[in-house]
């Protein structure tokens, strides 16, 4: 290792322009805060010929963003080419299999290879550092590692998606409709042109299996997470919530259940006078339930360059301090390779919205299927619509565990009185 | 150093108690994070004889807290004695030049001579770790001196007193007035016997005065910190506020003005839809502005047992994994020693009211005044009392800088329509 940090960056999009700013503006203060100098040595991404608008001079261009992992003149890595295989997952492997120190933003990799890659960093030794990947600029990763390390933790979730909780935010202040806002978000950036893996909550599912795999000292297991988006929110579902005092949010949230832990993304109804529903816009939150400290929340941009490049600044200035922990906060080979539990396991209220023909009998059918599965109901709202014959009916149910509410609603879908599929979401009264 | 880090606690009180449970609780998830065991092996505190509920067999006693820093089986001091000056002062200052790391809760003794220890702590290589003495288990220090690294900050501010919090949203939802609720504050162990360290701000400054040599890489100085508290608050002016869309909340802000930093504590005004309107009760909030973040919130539990020993074990965990940083982000000979510009530099909206006599050209005089020290008026409110020929004006200026302000009110003061001395209070435009 040099006296100076020689840093070699994987991919120049936003983020990694940003980070050249960033590390180019700020040398001084980063020095001091480090002890020593970090520079950017050498560089690869896709296009050598693309103007980013930044000072590439004095750094050496490599075509193949792998040969970072080796080459002279870099102590550690950045990768911000994104993908959870390919190059990224190349580079990252290579660069911990010798030993060289790496920090990305890339959550689908390590969600999905996260044991391996800790694996590696332990049994060379080399620090991985993911800050970036987890909710962008707030510095949860270090929180749950470092700050919070003397708590047994119940539980972590939060708003985890920021493209997510702009369309909800929008859906719920206009009344328009998910196509809509989310044409509305991909025009002002905040989505992707293939919004999949945002809006069917996947990247909130990447984030919550890693931010369980520290909490509870875990492997990483993103099979095993629930995972459900908000592509079929409608707006009466939103119209219906305010009305019971709710707020719809995508959450993340991984918990203790008994012996084991749940890992789920579902939309959730929040209490509007909840902390959490009061998280609008493309902001990300992250709350943290320790048994000594409490509820700790923090809150701040999920996404962006200039937020991501400041976690992937944080990392850097760790590794030049020589601050490291485990990538998962304890040895690998000490998480626990037990299986999360099942979201089914779990239990709560739950708001149900069924469609019904409009005539005699169909509330008593329906209150005996939710009998039957020993599930009883706390509201119950009908209210005659214009087109005659069919009732919209919106019930809340008292808490009941998952499965049986899961069972009656496939019982009920089988009632002739059924006009449509019912449409559940979960009520987070955590 | 042992393979155990072996942890000497002066001070067994709430937090003290709270500590060694932690530890005892925790022993096994803590040895995985920290890379090796914490054990307490020495204690000392006032009473040997008192039932703490804590099993203190294995511990020596320890009569005088000053043996901690030198004696032998002890490799880092706990400081949770309390008081700038006194023992913990001596102790602190001992361990540290003996070269031993210390932690401590103690913000008075930070604020008032923490450029003494961090200079000692440089000197010999000591770590010196005070996450619990701002903001109790929230890891705002950690964030600001680590995860934050990267980024220049523009502003750092927030709730920083959980019982002044606690009073003012008492106030608020019931309109009692500021000794009555002091009162309940303390009967619920919410607020001291002699309640001046907190109601009067002072608490609160001594927690930003740390928040701001960290954010701003200056040495600590207390005595440039305005410090006003609410014991002035009157019931009349939350209600005003209520009407104009506020809500009052005590706030520390430490922000770059111009060349220079300013910090102040004083009762604000925040408009009710600002997120640090929300934060109610005993909680704290801090936010961090930096240029490549943006906003950050971290929020949570500012006092009490669990969320101090929390912090307490945080800082304990990065000291036995070697994980140390200097006391104040960067070494302490490369702090600014400039002094931190004065309150009155700053500008804003002000709130002011005035009680004054019912009678023509009572209103003239008072915009004479204001125009003179070209103030201008944003909203004027005057209503009938019962108690005739007195009038209740409440008026809110735009923004103009404080010094004009406070020269305008002396010479309302000085006006023969004023029944009483103007009321002002601060409006957070941030």
């Amino acid at each position: 290792m040099s006296a100076t940090l020689r840093i070699g960056v994987a991919g120049l999009g936003t983020v990694g322009a940003s980070l050249l700013q960033l590390l180019d503006q700020h040398g001084t203060t980063i020095a001091a805060r480090a002890g020593r100098t970090l520079t950017v040595t050498a560089v690869s991404a896709r296009d050598r010929n693309r103007d980013r608008g930044i000072d590439l001079s004095g750094m050496t261009w490599v075509d193949d963003p792998c040969d970072l992992a080796t080459m002279d003149g870099v102590d550690v890595v950045v990768e911000l080419m994104g993908g959870a295989d390919g190059p990224a997952r190349e580079l990252v492997s290579r660069a911990l299999a010798n030993g060289r120190p790496v920090v990305t933003a890339n959550k689908a990799l390590l969600a999905e290879h996260g044991n391996e890659l800790a694996d590696l960093a332990d049994l060379h030794g080399a620090a991985l550092g993911f800050e970036a990947a987890v909710a962008g600029g707030i510095p949860i990763i270090k929180a749950l590692k470092e700050g919070l390390a003397g708590n047994d933790v119940q539980r972590v979730y939060g708003i985890l998606n920021g493209t997510c909780n702009f369309i909800l935010t929008e859906m719920r202040s206009t009344g328009r409709d998910f196509a809509d806002v989310l044409a509305e978000a991909q025009a002002l950036g905040y989505a992707e042109a293939d919004p999949t893996f945002d809006v069917e909550g996947i990247d909130a599912a990447h984030k919550l299996a890693l931010l369980s795999a520290i909490a509870f000292g875990r492997r990483v297991d993103f099979s095993r997470v629930t995972v459900e988006g908000i592509s079929g929110i409608s707006p009466v579902d939103i119209a219906y919530a305010d009305e019971f005092g709710f707020s719809l949010k995508l959450l993340g949230i991984a918990e203790r259940n008994g012996d084991s832990v749940t890992e789920r993304v579902h939309p959730f109804l929040v209490a509007i006078d909840d902390p959490i529903a009061k998280i609008d816009g493309v902001n990300n939150a992250v709350i943290v339930e320790g048994d000594f400290v409490g509820q700790v929340v923090l809150e701040g941009p999920g996404a962006g360059g200039g937020a991501t490049a400041s976690a992937v600044a944080g990392d850097l200035v760790d590794i030049a301090a020589g601050r490291t922990s485990p990538v998962f906060g304890i040895p690998a080979k000490d998480l626990s390779a037990e299986p999360a539990g099942r979201a089914s396991e779990t239990h709560g209220r739950f708001y149900i919205r069924l469609k019904v023909e409009d005539r005699p009998g169909v509330i008593a059918d329906l209150a005996a299927v939710l009998r039957d599965n020993a599930i009883s109901i706390e509201s119950l709202l009908q209210r005659g619509e214009p087109e005659g014959g069919t009732a919209p009916i919106v019930l809340i149910c008292h808490d009941a565990p998952e499965s049986r509410v899961l069972a009656a609603l496939k019982q009920i879908e089988g009632l002739d009185c059924i006009l449509q599929n019912p449409h559940m979401i979960r009520i987070k009264d955590l």
